[in-house]
This record gives C-alpha cells, structure tokens and sequence, in this order.
C-alpha cells in the first residue's frame, strides 16, 4: 500500500521564533496589525510503500526522529493518508 | 473574535523542490528507501482578531499574498480555528 504523509515540524513554543518575529513585524507595516504571534516551520509532505499503516506510520515516526526534525529545538506531528 | 490560522505554503508541483530531492536522496542512505517523493515548504501558524471568521479569512489571504507566498513559485492553503 502506498501512503502519503503530512508532516508539520515546528519550532518549539519555548524557544524564540526569531523568523516568525520578523514576520510578525512585517505585518504591521503592510497594514495587517490584527495578525500577532506568527511562527514559521516546514511542511512537508512524502510517499511511503508499507505493508500497513501502522508500518507506514513507524516509518515515518523514523524518518522525522532522524533526519527531518531536530527534537531539540523542533516538535513535529503527522498524518497518514491511503493514496 | 480571535482566530488561529494555519497555512502550508508548498512549492508549485510543476517546479523542482531542490532541498526535498536532497532529502529523498537522504533517505535512501538512512535505511528508509521505501520513502519518496519528498516534498518540504513551510507551515505557518498566526493569530488574528477579526469581527467575522469571514473577515479573518480575508486577511489572512491577504497576508499569504503580500507576504508568506511568492505566487510564482509557492501556493499556499490554510484553515482558520476559533480560539
């Protein structure tokens, strides 16, 4: 079975998001004062061939633990969808 | 009323995604060949006081347009929470 995966790392709530503060800022100046506490991280998405979910799921657990998210600064969630 | 909105921002499928090519590659060498097609943007998270959830849809389209998306080369999906 094929799966794609979405997948949201981002930066941890304790630690400063100077890019996210940066854009927070930005909005002020281009008349968005409404928008506050902007914080920024990736998205990613990818294909994994598992035997079932839950293979496809400790896969992907795997993959974000050590490559795509540094858990010392980063905190990341996912979902698995049949394609 | 206060919203939090969520926004993934993702390169165009049509263009190449440099940095998700270098982390398919990646997971190959880390064990995980049955990854693919790997694909990285950016997730967003913001608040934003509007008087209508309609109002704040508007001026987070707004946001995305003027500044979290390049049009050319991103496109950009999000869904609002009241909180």
């Amino acid at each position: 079975m094929n799966y794609r995966a979405e997948i949201d790392v981002m930066p941890l709530k304790a630690l400063l998001d100077p890019q996210g503060k940066a854009v927070t800022g930005s909005m002020k100046n281009l008349g968005l004062p409404e928008i506050q506490n902007v914080r920024i991280g990736k998205h990613i998405t990818l294909e994994i061939e598992a035997s079932t979910k839950e293979m496809a799921n400790s896969k992907v657990d795997e993959a974000c633990k050590k490559l795509l998210a540094n858990q010392i600064m980063e905190s990341y969630v996912f979902e698995l969808f049949e394609i």
